[in-house]
């Protein structure tokens, strides 16, 4: 089968690699029909973070099921999966607590195991790790597409929102407007936020954060951001989500936050320990800092739910389809700026 | 009157300062009978922290109301009061959510303010900032000591168990064997831990901790502290209660917290920010980082409660007593560490 794979800086191919075969009786095969390239793919296609020539990539399959182990009863072969970012047993300590990113058994797709970003992938714990989509979605394309963002992005949006104790009538502030960022403006939106603050650094995708319910959109590039709003909320926002995992962007997070209130961050760090937290700022104002790799799983249900019944539809964050031969050129295109999220149609 | 002043690192004098008067109509004259030397002021005592010469110091008064101001209505002429380390208007947005700390007229003792370590002490905002003392613990003394320490540290301790979620049956790390760490043991006891495993410097301090209700005590001079209570709670706990500021406090408070725990830091951060914070391992456990300035005016009726039925006593913190002219003893006893805390009694 097809895959793509790493081998270097900005050099991602698609190649034949092994098709994936049952190895454990908890394993499932699935045949991947929808993938992405997630902004953290980028980290290591510029060299800024260490991969190994010969690792796959992609972390964020949807498919079919075509084979399980013996071991497997809650998907068998047809079912049409979501597949957390993360791989989860359901069974331990933490599964059962709904923090599967922190699985005993766990894993994450790409590097050693096999990546999303390829024509099927072999699923460890498939009873844990897939989750069944209803058929009434089958042949519903865009239904489908509006599901997937479930596999991560709109998943990490809601933890940050959940992280910053985001609830009915609050004001929140939303840092960043990549595709995680604007997940957390729908997330806040659906958790009932009744001002939401959308700072980024692109007109055309604060744009979007407006569309997708943000109240006031500030552009990062003003020297005052931070300062503007604290002004318009005169004194900073009780909850604050940090969608970006930057040291600048954490700052900015740490000053917009009002005494007393909680930062949410999903963003991997990149920088911030090298930079350090103002940690100072933190204490005199009693914030809560809380947040880490989002359980998707965890939020699978009650977000199908909504996108299912129409409510909740994350898929305008992708603005670029490629299919697999493509993926390189979709790395290369999200590398350049030009495309927010690519979607990668894989099969049906 | 007499007081303590600032005069440089390890040089604080007992001299004589005008007395203090009404300034504004919502001030009070507090004689001091009690205060204490916080392990906060041997930062400054040691030229760790800037501090101004001539600056007043100490911040845990207790004492009786000599006179109010015509806007005063709470307190009178000859109450007992509790005075926090933080003064408040009790009016604000933040007081009124019980985060009297960050009071947006608030102020802290010493510096430019009264310091708590003096004869009398003008207390603005003392509506907000006094809380009355009930009759019965007239001329109990025992009662008045252990009192006393609601101004500051048991208030601290408390505070660093509230941030880390404690709770009935939970199992939890107190790191640090200082008087905060004491009191942090004894709150976390009083909430209902099961099981308090505390980390500590001193043998003497950590068998005080057993005292207070510490279940297991652990030597942090051992090289592999963190590693054996990991393993002793078998991966971390979800509750960790860190009480000292210091980077390696709180490396340790990451590294002992369980995945999808709680730390609560209640120590004046210091060297932290130049060091850094693990972050990446508090992001990948998705752990909760809460803390700063204990709010005590907001726990102060509750834990008042218990120290007047006999169920609380934080007194045993103290290990020295010192009348005014011992101020610069007491300091040079706690900076050797001859001395845990230090009482200083003034007046009756």
């Amino acid at each position: 089968m097809k895959a793509a794979v790493f081998h270097g800086p900005r050099d991602i191919r698609i190649e034949k690699v092994p098709d994936p075969r049952i190895q454990d009786p908890t394993d499932a095969i699935v045949r991947i029909t929808h993938t992405a390239i997630c902004r953290s793919d980028l980290w290591f296609y510029r060299g800024q973070q260490e991969y190994e020539k010969g690792w796959r990539t992609g972390h964020e399959p949807m498919g079919v099921v075509e084979e399980v182990g013996s071991e497997v009863h809650r998907v068998k072969p047809g079912d049409r999966v979501l597949t957390p970012f993360a791989i989860s047993d359901n069974t331990c300590e933490f599964c059962l607590k709904g923090l599967q990113t922190s699985c005993v058994q766990g894993d994450f797709w790409g590097q050693e195991v096999d990546g999303a970003q390829g024509e099927a992938v072999r699923a460890p714990f498939a009873d844990g790790t897939l989750v069944r989509i209803p058929e009434k979605a089958e042949g519903d394309e865009k239904l489908l597409v509006a599901l997937f963002p479930l596999t991560d992005v709109m998943g990490t949006g809601h933890h940050a929102a959940v992280c910053a104790g985001v609830g009915k009538g609050v004001t929140c502030v939303v840092i960043g407007d990549g595709a995680v960022g604007l997940c957390a403006v729908l997330a806040a939106r659906r958790l009932g936020a009744e001002r939401i603050i959308a700072i980024g650094h692109h007109e055309d995708r604060l744009e979007k954060a407006g569309v997708f319910g943000a109240t006031d959109l500030i552009s990062s590039r003003e020297e005052n951001a931070a300062a503007e709003v604290v002004e318009m909320t005169k004194g900073g926002a009780n909850h604050v989500l940090e969608c970006v995992g930057a040291a600048s962007s954490m700052d900015t997070a740490i000053q917009v936050a009002r005494p007393g209130g909680a930062i949410g961050y999903v963003g991997v760090p990149h920088g911030v320990a090298e930079k350090g937290l103002d940690i100072m700022e933190m204490f005199f104002k009693n914030l809560t800092l809380r947040g880490g790799p989002a359980p998707v799983r965890a939020y699978m249900t009650e977000l199908m739910d909504d996108v299912l019944s129409g409510r909740l539809d994350p898929s305008p964050v992708f603005d670029m389809t490629v299919d697999l031969d493509g993926v390189p050129g979709g790395y290369a295109a999200m590398d350049k700026r030009e495309a927010l999220k690519v979607l990668i149609k894989v099969g049906k």
